[in-house]
């Protein structure tokens, strides 16, 4: 069976979330634990301060928890920088060992998928899950140089500057992760590395039909399924294919991607991405309202279009993926 | 306790390897189950070759361990391309969920061991561990390029084209995995990124050191404690810090970036590296040996370079990272 269930369901012991300028401009600017005016971060390269974002993420949710870093026995992390940079050098210092994961944007559901996993076989006590982006390293690992300016299509996506952290023990926490559905790839054959959220949709079609059907339950049985970073019109595509198979998740559908700006007021075209996006909407708006009992069963399915600029370049096609984890209070 | 004890000990049910023609004219070319001598694998481009490289690994992994694609529940894999995209353009066609890793050249070690815990906790009955590396993706990802063919340094390695795959189940095969001991980032200051061996040493002694102290072991209780990619640079000094630590490991240390290429013959200064040098060379030399009896107990223990191409330019130290796995059969 793909889905997973955890059958000792870990704690979410702590959680935080970090965001940049534009995103403390949005509509969840109250929300976010902090918002870092400096793009920099204090930092002299946009690489260092997305280090120093999730460096920063990850102390506060620790700190959140009431634990210290060495309560800390596995980290799980990624980004979308090359070799995962942004990862390896915030977590230098930590005396926790590091596993790296990569699923672009889904990272965050991968790296919350393989913790729980962990604290679930008790080979951790307490693991930890982050993930960050930053809209300028971003900028320079994918597209062109900043100084460019480069005209953007409407149905490109706007890279989340933000990070968030979710610590996971065995005992403490009113949220669970209750069960893992893992991401197989799916490539639907769009070549516009400019249009991810239709590359995507198919994938979290099938992580989400899969998942449902496996754990036996319907749309209704959950009070929000959250994709990662689709957009506007990704989510579109994603409730019309649901439609299509029968299997209606309009009533309960939303998407970080969507969540995170206001798509009238900030020139962000389809909405979010980054593998900071949903893993700063999970953590500053998400959890808190489960942990207040205003949603009690949400299935957080992030999703990733894993591209690079050089199959870009060759004319490749996008192969997709998303895994979503299901969260219980 | 940061090694975790594997109580199912998954089986290794099957493996395989490929290499390039450099490797093949090396001095394990009778043991790898490939060697193809067209840099390109019948592809269009180096990037496509290595996906190309991995897919059929991976297929031969299965059929030697009398599987199909289907059997499989889980797929880890990782590579150094930015976004880890040989990985996911191999993997395109699986019906198997994939979780995407990154670890440097540790990545096999680091995949084998999450690939082990999946099967040892019950979430999978078959998983697979996978990465590849090219020589020539690698140079255009991290160096200069190819027609540039600037000096190498003596410390510099060669990033081997090859590629393993290993299969595990619950109950098939002679060899087991027994033990992990997950990498910590250890940072010795080196900013020289053609001298990933001097960087790389001080976290592989970290990581081995836990093994045995934790398992309450001595290197003379193993047959082999097999690091990846130190080189013959990063070898003798990480021979000299166990020394210096009071714990010997010369008689039993072997590094599989000395392995798989000929130093007087073949002009690879300090040895091989890339996340494909210690999967080949596991999956061609090591695995078959302990299949065949002559070596009953290794600590495979793969090492990785956190850097990338952005770090580097600016000014960066080289984080790295060790992960260890313990067969025994």
């Amino acid at each position: 069976m793909r889905t997973i269930i955890l059958k000792n369901a870990p704690h979410i012991a702590g959680f935080s979330s970090t965001a940049g300028k534009m995103e403390g401009d949005g509509p969840l600017a109250s929300l976010f634990d902090e918002i870092e005016l400096d793009p920099y971060f204090g930092k002299e390269s946009w690489e260092k301060a997305e280090s120093e974002l999730m460096r920063r993420t990850l102390a506060r949710a620790l700190t959140k928890a009431r634990m210290a870093e060495n309560n800390l026995d596995l980290i799980f992390a990624g980004d979308l920088q090359q070799q995962c940079a942004a990862s390896t050098f915030a977590l230098r210092g930590q005396s926790a060992p590091l596993f790296g994961v990569y699923g672009a944007c889904s990272t965050m559901a991968e790296s919350l998928a393989l913790a729980a996993m962990s604290v679930n076989a008790g080979y951790a006590e307490v693991a930890a899950a982050v993930t960050s982006s930053h809209f300028s390293t971003a900028e320079r690992e994918f597209r062109t140089p900043m100084e460019y300016g480069g005209q953007r299509t409407p149905t490109s996506q706007w890279t989340v500057t933000g990070s968030g952290a979710v610590i996971l023990s065995r005992d403490t926490g009113s949220v669970r992760v209750s069960a893992v559905t893992p991401g197989k790839i799916v490539d639907a054959g769009i070549t516009d590395a400019n249009d991810m959220g239709s590359a995507m949709a198919p994938a979290a079609l099938d992580t989400i039909m899969t998942h449902l059907a496996q754990t036996h339950t319907a749309p209704g049985d959950y009070d929000l399924i959250l994709t990662g970073d689709l957009g506007h019109f990704g989510s579109e595509i994603l409730v019309d294919l649901s439609k299509r198979e029968g299997c209606d998740l309009s009533a309960v559908h939303n998407d970080c991607g969507k969540l995170v700006f206001d798509r009238e007021a900030q020139d962000v075209h389809s909405g979010g991405s980054g593998c900071g996006c949903s893993a700063s909407v999970l953590c500053a708006k998400i959890l808190p309202e489960m942990q207040r009992g205003e949603i009690k069963r949400v299935l957080f399915c992030a999703t990733g279009a894993l591209l690079s600029p050089v199959t870009t370049m060759q004319g490749e096609s996008i192969p997709s993926i998303a895994c979503a984890v299901e969260l219980t209070r």
